[in-house]
């Protein structure tokens, strides 16, 4: 069966977000990262000052505060935190596009959001320390704060992040049609691979 | 790359089983499932009984007695458990098997034992409930027990035994280089693309 919808969750430094644009490209469908979904947010009429609460608290390198940040200002904003008001725009957003069709998603807990859709395919993608560490390295550059730190700070976000939006824990097979290992398989043939199922061949 | 070496491993009732006997097949390589490591075990000189008291104790229906069990009999056995020698036992099979090459290993921790090889796959197969119900139903048929209990207790088990065995959470990503939802994808589906990683094409 054809999927009009793919998302794609990844683990930094794993060229999951490269995958998914890829696919994109080829499948000739839109293709939606973080940074799109807020912009969208933005415009949708979110005000400018909760977006940036939420990209400053995002910044959090440890996991507990970020948790913690994450469900912060709740009394100034009307009984909802920062986050639960990016969230609920989010939601509504990534409903939207998957109703229009034709799109990747990269993540904001798309595969949860989208759960009830027969048309989504929902992809992780994820490698070994190794490859992630030269991925980061060879497309972000090197800052002041070790690679290993840097992975597992983003890990613990994402992990934070997930649990408290699906209750469900982050990278388990059971809330993927299809993970893949892109040191082990190759960007290309992960993209392959998605376009492949995608076009229901 | 080339992959000589396929492991499967996979939730009760998602077909994993038949994909892993199919995709053997496709490729010309052997198979092995539990059943024959068991019995390879056997003829390699473990002795009848501790191999009897293991497939006993695997029947288990609680996951808490089961855990128990698979570390009982330590005494009897010159301090080791039946599971542990039964377990060992295993373990060299596994790697003597990867070390011929070419075949497809279902279950028993393979993914793991095998972990340092870089000709091999490392697949997991899952479904949701639905599908692996009637899976379940057609190809083994009813019990007296009802179909939802048979699966929660497979999946507590094969959880326990992954965990004791590996240190690792049993279902996640991280483990494998590749997993495939059965239901969504299709048996035959999963088979092409597991063959199509083996040939490395």
């Amino acid at each position: 069966m054809k999927k009009s919808v793919i998302t794609v969750s990844r683990e930094f430094g794993s060229g999951g977000r490269t995958v998914a644009k890829l696919a994109a490209e080829k499948l000739g469908y839109d293709f939606y990262d973080n940074e799109i979904i807020l912009k969208v947010a933005k415009e949708s009429g979110l005000s400018q000052e909760i977006v940036e609460k939420y990209d400053e608290y995002a910044t959090y390198k440890n996991s507990f505060l970020y948790s913690i940040a994450m469900n912060a200002g709740a009394d100034a904003y009307g009984g909802m935190s920062f986050a639960n008001q990016v969230q609920i725009a989010q939601i509504k957003i990534i409903k939207d596009l998957a109703e229009k069709g034709n799109c990747v998603i990269v993540g904001r807990g798309g595969d949860y959001i989208l759960r009830d859709r027969d048309d989504c395919l929902n992809v992780f993608i994820r490698a070994d320390m190794e490859f992630r560490k030269n991925w980061v390295l060879s497309h972000y550059g090197e800052t002041d704060k070790k690679i290993e730190n840097r992975l597992k700070d983003k890990d613990a976000r994402r992990k934070v992040f997930y649990r408290s939006f699906t209750m469900r824990e982050w990278g388990m097979c059971s809330n993927y049609h299809l993970s893949l290992d892109s040191g082990v398989i190759g960007i290309e043939k992960c993209v392959d691979i998605i376009c492949d199922l995608a076009r229901g061949n």
